[in-house]
């Protein structure tokens, strides 16, 4: 403290510290990493599952905690961006009050995809002003994306992610196994970020994508090849996100895909997946650079043409320019005021772009199927 | 980031600055300190003030506003522990998602006691993952204690501060022009947080306020001998709060009053205001110090000394020392286990506890009627 006349100045600097860890098996009893954090003797645990995947494990869940002497809370959760709701938040945190745990050294274990990460690091942070909470992802957007973070949220009155915090997890645990039984359609949602993070930052992860993507939804990037682009995408979030946990700079270049997309998702949320909205954001936006001759019709061509080569579906009717200009609006106020618009530059870079107009958005929305369509010609023509 | 085999090594320092300041006549037209942090050109801002306060100041503080050209929302909020609840949070919550504000540099302005300044604390902190807020207390309760930390939250459950998070204000404006309207039983709500201090902190701040207190509280601390009492206060807390702001530290001097208070508090709710609850809990643990000669029996009669003379009253009908123990094993969870209560072994330090037992609870509950009774005599003996 410092003290002028008539002003205490407080100063300090919060120390952050987490690690990303891969992990095996972890609910094979011998394992110990889930519990490796946090008190083992007399302890209890909180934890929240995927409805889904308890289906298969509960069994070996609550064997896991019996195992280890573990006054285990088991609560599941639906996953589904229509339960990223203030309802469902309230529901976790009525089960959280009436089982007591430690306000340090019982973390909460939050074992799911995207949303249930999401919903359950704001419930352990605004439970006592923050408890510990240990994520676990169970889908490949988790585990490339939502887990790898600091950043938690619900949606509200239809805007996304709209209440949330930041708040850093005690550990993040990534299991690969858990996504050997994924549904394709979330192989591909997961995959959406890590295009995303490819065009925009990472080149060599972008040839990765065109050469091994189609063998690596196929196989759930369960070999080393998976191994390869997980690590690599994983690399360049942490690599992102790390200087810049708290947002202080507001030029990001992870937002790229996330700037028309909150608005699609929310209008569409039974339909769409986050990464599909994403990718949706990603297609007119690479359009847009286009037509800003940002990026050359080739380099266009070599992006549509890696998802579709993966098998990424977009549903371009849904893409409405008046939609997508309010999104923009509503990430100005969140971007202070800026536009902050990433957009690749060349792939595996990015420039921030504060003057887009609806006339650029309409043009690209109304263009977007015909890419689609002819882009097998234009490859053919450029060959 | 560090990685070694199969991990990420998150690590990062965040800063956290926050200038507590001293302005007088903060809704004059001329003065700027209201708007001194955040941007003035085409600027909105969304203020909560106290009702109470609104009454008298309503036309004062839309003209302020006005007079600057502020696209201002005001909103009303109800002091009162009642009021710290999810519905009122909620409530506040739509009325801020209807005006759009910018994140960073439109920030939310709380003008009320510490129930109103904890809750919009809350409120801005979840909104968007965090906007900035800025503090201005207009009880004494405020003043020297719920403005100067970055602690928000509200009650859920019938449980105090069950929800919340640890969010540093953008800065803490201190008008003491603000408190000279202050109802007599407010101004000793506030004294008794300041009481708190001195005993397990500052003695000469103990001696200022017995000799003092009473012409203060009458005063309502508009001169210098206020000053002296207010910044000393003030200093003792920041001192506290500054290198543990988050808690990391869970032996914290100024928990001292704040073991038993929070059962009485959400058991009354209406009948009981913080500071009054607090100074049951101080008055208990008082005498429990004393039958362990932490305290002598001078030391203890000057306390309750003090607090008879500036006409703090001690509603003893309401302890009772199974809910007292209650709140001590809630406590003992939010200490992570450990009891952790700071007790004075002199007037001016503390030692923290943690083998506090039931049946001298029981014991400092049955006497403390004697002593509030019988303190006088004991005094002359003394003398």
């Amino acid at each position: 403290m410092t003290k002028r006349k008539n002003t205490w100045h407080v100063t300090y600097r919060r120390p952050i510290e987490y690690d990303i860890v891969e992990a095996q098996d972890l609910f094979s009893p011998e394992n110990d990493a889930l519990l490796s954090m946090g008190r083992i003797e007399n302890a209890r645990r909180f934890i929240v599952v995927d409805s889904n995947l308890y289906k298969y494990h509960s069994a070996k869940l609550r064997n896991y905690f019996a195992h280890h002497h573990i006054n285990a809370k088991i609560v599941t959760f639906p996953g589904g961006e229509e339960n990223k709701s203030m309802e469902s938040f309230l529901s976790l945190m009525d089960e959280l009050v009436s089982f007591p745990i430690h306000r340090r050294d019982e973390p909460i274990i939050a074992i799911g995809g995207g949303v249930l990460t999401d919903v359950v690091g704001f419930l352990a942070s605004s439970y006592r002003r923050g408890v510990p909470h240990i994520k676990v992802p169970t889908t490949l957007m988790g585990y490339v994306d939502a887990s790898v973070g600091i950043k938690n949220g619900i949606n509200y009155y239809g805007i996304k992610n709209r209440l949330g915090s930041f708040d850093p997890p005690l550990q993040v645990l990534l299991d690969k196994s858990l996504l050997e039984t994924l549904p394709r359609r979330h192989v591909l949602n997961g995959i959406c970020e890590i295009i995303k993070l490819a065009v925009i930052k990472d080149i060599e992860l972008f040839a990765l994508l065109e050469d091994h993507g189609v063998h690596c939804v196929n196989t759930r990037f369960q070999d080393d090849v998976g191994d390869a682009i997980l690590h690599r995408a994983i690399e360049a979030m942490v690599d992102e996100l790390q200087h810049n946990l708290f947002e202080e700079n507001l030029n990001r270049k992870v937002d790229f895909g996330h700037t028309f997309c909150y608005g699609l998702e929310t209008s569409h949320v039974k339909d769409l997946l986050h990464g599909e909205a994403v990718m949706l954001d990603i297609a007119t936006s690479v359009l847009i650079a286009r037509e800003r001759k940002l990026l050359s019709e080739g380099e266009v061509i070599r992006i549509f043409d890696l998802v579709d080569r993966l098998g990424i579906m977009l549903n371009t009717e849904i893409l409405d320019p008046y939609l997508l200009w309010q999104c923009l609006e509503e990430r100005t106020c969140h971007r202070n005021g800026r536009q902050n618009v990433p957009f690749p530059d060349r792939i595996g870079n990015c420039v921030f772009i504060n003057d887009i107009r609806l006339d650029e958005i309409q043009a690209a929305v109304k263009s977007l199927p015909h890419w689609l369509v002819e882009k097998d010609d234009k490859i053919r023509e450029l060959r």
